[in-house]
């Protein structure tokens, strides 16, 4: 199975409706030049997302690190939260006010070795949408293959992350 | 609390045990140049590790992406599964048949946000440990508070990733 994760280009992720501030983080901000920049799409009921490893990316010789897995997991399950959440709001994305998500809990079942050099492809599902807590299903497939499978427990930004005291040591 | 994640030199890590072809991992292969190069120790009837997240590792301004701290639970967890293994065999680490560990499944709950900027420590236990299966929990502190916990099913290595078609494409 091929999914839609890269759709027309005048489709918007996701992740370009966060503003600015919510648009750094390492795995999915597109302000994050160091980062992954994940990005995830709406594809009919569920959202989807594909990234290529580097071949760095490796556990061993031919397959990826199953950290990076957990990383894409995650951030996809935080930007479908919130994509799940403007839906059931029937707000367009990135809408005042902003829903944005932090992950609480995650778990990563590793079905099967995950081989390098391929496209990832992964599929989120809302299992629970309340209004502060969506609990995201993610599937990742490997050619087709489904090599992992994640639930996200997301919420909604705390106040604490919006009010940081060590917000100037990163600039 | 600041845990013993940085003994004196003598110590070798866990890590340093594996044979080379165990030793590309992203997050904890000392011969991969572009990865955290994560290094676990003994510390009692635990296995610590510390590390320091680059300025870029961030989810927002100040506060550690949660892909990482996924990462470094992942990776001490299958180190320290081979060091609690290797224990209860009364065998010196890195001794043959050599106890390499996968992740078969991981979780991570996220307590409160980490602050960037400090030394991670990661403190494992074994709570399941099996011929062929190590269950690893992980507390994560950051300035001696606890800022996230995890758990690691650790399986032994199998035998389709010693034996890689795609070991090709990564050199």
């Amino acid at each position: 199975m091929i999914l839609d994760a890269r759709p027309a280009m005048e489709i918007p992720a996701v992740q370009d409706s966060y503003p600015a501030e919510f648009n750094h983080c390492y795995g999915c901000g597109c302000l994050n030049e160091h980062g992954y920049q994940l990005k995830s799409y709406w594809s009919g009921e569920h959202v989807v997302a594909s990234f290529v490893p580097r071949p760095y990316h490796m556990a061993g010789p031919g397959f990826v690190y199953g950290g990076l897995i957990a990383s894409l997991i995650d951030c996809h399950g935080t930007g479908a939260a919130a994509a799940f959440a403007y839906r059931a709001d029937e707000r367009e994305m990135g809408s005042s006010p902003v829903l944005r998500y932090v992950t609480a809990a995650l778990k990563v079942d590793y079905l099967e070795p995950t081989p390098l050099g391929l496209r990832l492809e992964l599929r989120a599902s809302a299992r629970v949408l309340e209004a502060r807590k969506v609990i995201v299903d993610i599937e990742l497939f490997a050619d087709g293959v489904m090599t992992a499978r994640g639930e996200v427990v997301a919420v909604r930004i705390p106040r604490t992350m919006l009010e940081s005291p060590y917000s100037e040591t990163v600039g």
